[in-house]
């Protein structure tokens, strides 16, 4: 076990921390140290995560060991800011915090982060000591889009997205209530969701010199896990060439993947993997795009990003069965 | 308007009441005068009931009108007594009560209520003041078994039933969480649901000399509306036989019908239907049956109960457009 | 029952064709005389749509009575102008074709047709003899987009909708099997949806000067009934103005509502309501609008139009109890 | 890749084979050689299994090579003693049948098969050449059961259970059309279900001096994965010896374990895990048993005899990530 890395999590109640929990369990070279949470401290993870059940007899912790090399960061928003600042943890660990708290350039503790999405700046990943691991919405919209902003002809985008109920996390809500949520649609957030922030940032860096605008609608969906999103676009290009262009740029990303037919969400559900298809009417692009948002939308990237910082094969504890149905 | 019956609905706001709502609103020979709930006290009945936007400017009341014909009781279990003790309503005032406080013989400053099954007792409803309206389990399960038990041929039965998540109210709880509850299934109640006091009553009234045990194992359903139940008793008669008594029996009852292939559940479901369906192999009688725990379970049987003791059609309002898929 | 008129249905045995049965068997005024096919001739109604057990004893018949008031044909797209070729009725029997044969202007036998959107073209459905009934997806976006049109400012429209499995027919196909299509979202006809003509022709005719281009991405949803339309579009109006513009375009219009707060899919599943709701964000408004797509967009609508022929109340036989939940 | 076991599979085009398929993608010590379909030859296995996209550029073939260590038969039920009396292999070589041909003990061309659950007889499946796969109700039936049998105490079982819409495989049927499963229940094959015949025959063989008869109803549910069952017993013992008699039963088996509470479906989904969990009221015992038909009552359970064949770590290949949503 000597040649593992040691890692713990902060905040392993809630569902990417639970997430994080089953992926790290499975990891060939991973030691799960610790998972700490307050509100759970002293019962079994599988009285929280009853899946769990036969898996682990490991239990929450309310202290945790800071002899480890890597930590997770599974809390609300705003609270791993706050965390870091009173905690302080050794310059040598790496930490990856799963929440918004640093997507947008805020440092805490003479700590940076780095905006982790591996298709996006892999190398700087390589190279971090701490990652602001990115929005699932976030991850699904600009993963549809970063090729054309590479090539600096991205314009207007007029997005719908929908997403399951795992994304409002586990707190009872009217609008996880089974009773009104199934077979329901409903949106909210309309132009003015949280993400926009990264995505206009990713995209800024990408063309500095062209604006590219977002009206983003999210929709709550009628299931639990996934994000399917449609962008309509404007391009001069023949979609043979944007498939071409789409291909080359993410070739060598083990994860991401332009498909030749029309994608469903169901390919992508319990996996790590975004897929991507084209289509094109006119001068209309249309680009479909899909993932868990548990997984590649945030546990699953997370555990990838920290492969990536720790030299290790990038899919490695990440190929997963998917669910298929 | 004069010759339609005034009623009120106390504890409009939860499920049940926002049901009766519905259907009062449409029924030709009913003003619906007030709803009451102290919850909800001022805001409009489509503030709470949100599919009602367009079809009434009524709002919620917290006094309430006691110069009406009927009053429907749709509070917590327990709540009912409380009210009718505190709130004194004349004599001439019918009371239905869709809770579970007097469906056992209790009584109340004065008032005894008749169980309201009209395939068990519609002669008694139709001179009744007050009503205990029946639970939707009990209602299902004994529509299943009610032929058996009159003919006195009644011995163990072993059931099991599924329900919607509207059986369990509007309160935010685990098990109506939308993330736990969608694709799975689980028991609780294990042979103890506080619907077999009911439900045993029915059966030693039918069978005074036969103990006929009933073993009933409830399961939470992946949807909203309805129940399924497949009761598994034993009987020497043949199916043909057992098929002609039970027809015989619900010859003359509207909503309870016996099917000649399999029931499912969608073919009752906004509806106050109940469909049974009986198949036998060796000496094994296995009765399946369904109906919509809303209705035929409470608020449509609340209705053909008040239209027995009015003396109109025991369908008036209850011909309802099923939502078939 | 003199005083009520006489239908037939031509294609009982589809979805559309089950819910016009639905409809008529409880509608005030409507012998229904016959319900024609001839994949199900001489089964029982209830056979074949299951939820009728118990509430009626008609059969499918193959030969129909040409001494009706109207006809509904229930046909596949295309079959409609085929059968009126080779069926002549009297001149004085109302049509109503639910198909799309006819919503483009095409004519048959001499029969020219209405196009049936009520919110549209009340006062010429009053006077038609033939009704193009609309589509489901063009009914929703329409509604959502007439106010615009008709004051002449509705310029380029980007739409994501997400539709029900009901609106693909009762066929057996790999995009309606179960376990494919649970918990699974996907787009088809991406841009080059069938139901684009009718809504150019509409928005043509509302403001001839002006090009309102649509750029419309379908999705497959994960429920059965039902359509959610989000349309994005530029304005310099304010909300306000806006939401009073809408109101005042639908305030003599019995189904279609212009909601206060975010509206969700299932406040109109098993209604002929159409609900809308509308947000903004510097320029950008989105229009959500929502309905159900057998009922506001296919029979539901049928009998709407037939109401107006007639001279009846535009909602009769159309106050259905909601599903809810 | 010296060390690993070379496989085929023979139909892996339907449910099982894909779950087959999936499972040995990612399994350490196997090398996953040929896939074959007559349906489908030639294609990508991602073409049929939309999920495998970007993971494997296997084809299906045809012709298979018969130089494989063992081979797995995904075929329907009657067709794996077609297809091995028509190709012969090599004595060597491991047979696994996922079908029922070779359940009740049947042979061909000089192969006997044994029952393949490691709960009741791990031993002969480390000895056996061939494996007769069990059924996945008869899996989660005779999990629930073993113990009582096993101590030579069980007598009439009356049994609930529901399966998901997997289990009926990839053919388009009525049963398994979206517009009908979705939100439904039903019953099928009620006490005549195919796989009672090996129940009866495990039960037997644990107790040849008792019969125990297995009443089962089953119904189909609203889910794609997954089996959720309620069998109701008599036994004299307490609960709590009971429960001991349970858990020393499996304590020496990996993937079946007995909870401490109340069991739910999703606990098992994507997982190779059996859960079982007792309740007692009087004389009358619940066993309540959950699993994912498509693994531990299917393609998980044949990998988990092909790791005792093979003498590897039973759960090798077999630590999945539930999907727990």
């Amino acid at each position: 076990m000597s040649n593992k890395v040691k890692v713990g999590i902060i905040g392993g109640a809630g569902y990417t921390g639970g997430e994080t929990i089953r992926l790290l369990l499975n990891h060939p070279l991973v030691e799960l140290v610790f998972v700490q949470s307050r509100s759970q401290e002293g019962k079994f993870l599988h009285n929280v995560h009853s899946d769990l059940v036969g898996e682990t007899s490991l239990k929450f912790t309310s202290s945790f060991d800071k002899n480890v090399d890597a930590v997770f960061l599974c809390l609300s928003h705003g609270e791993s800011k706050k965390f870091l600042a009173e905690n302080i943890f050794s310059d040598s660990i790496r930490i990856i915090d799963l929440g918004n708290d640093f997507r947008l350039g805020d440092s805490v503790a003479g700590r940076t982060f780095v905006y982790g999405l591996p298709e996006f700046n892999r190398e700087e990943i390589k190279k971090a000591k701490n990652i602001a691991n990115p929005g699932c919405f976030a991850t699904t919209i600009q993963l549809g889009l970063l090729p054309l902003a590479k090539a600096g002809i991205l314009n207007e985008v007029n997005t719908v997205g929908i997403t399951g109920s795992t994304g409002a996390g586990q707190k009872l809500q009217e609008t996880t209530h089974f009773t009104w949520r199934v077979n329901n649609i409903s949106a909210y957030k309309t132009l003015t969701h949280q993400h926009l922030g990264e995505i206009n940032q990713t995209l800024n860096l990408l063309q500095p010199n062209k604006k590219a605008q977002v009206n983003f609608v999210p929709w709550r969906g009628d299931f639990t896990r996934g994000i399917f999103v449609s962008s309509i676009v404007e391009s001069d290009k023949t979609l043979s060439d944007l498939n071409q262009l789409y291909k080359e740029f993410y070739a060598s990303h083990p994860f991401t993947h332009v498909a030749d037919t029309m994608i469903d969400l169901k390919q992508v559900v319990n996996t790590n993997k975004c897929l991507i298809y084209l289509e094109k009417e006119g001068n209309k692009l249309v680009v479909h795009s899909a993932l868990d948002n548990l997984l590649k939308g945030a546990s699953g990237q997370a555990i990838q990003n920290m492969n990536l910082m720790f030299g290790f094969d990038e899919t490695l504890g990440l190929k997963l069965k998917s669910t298929a149905f």
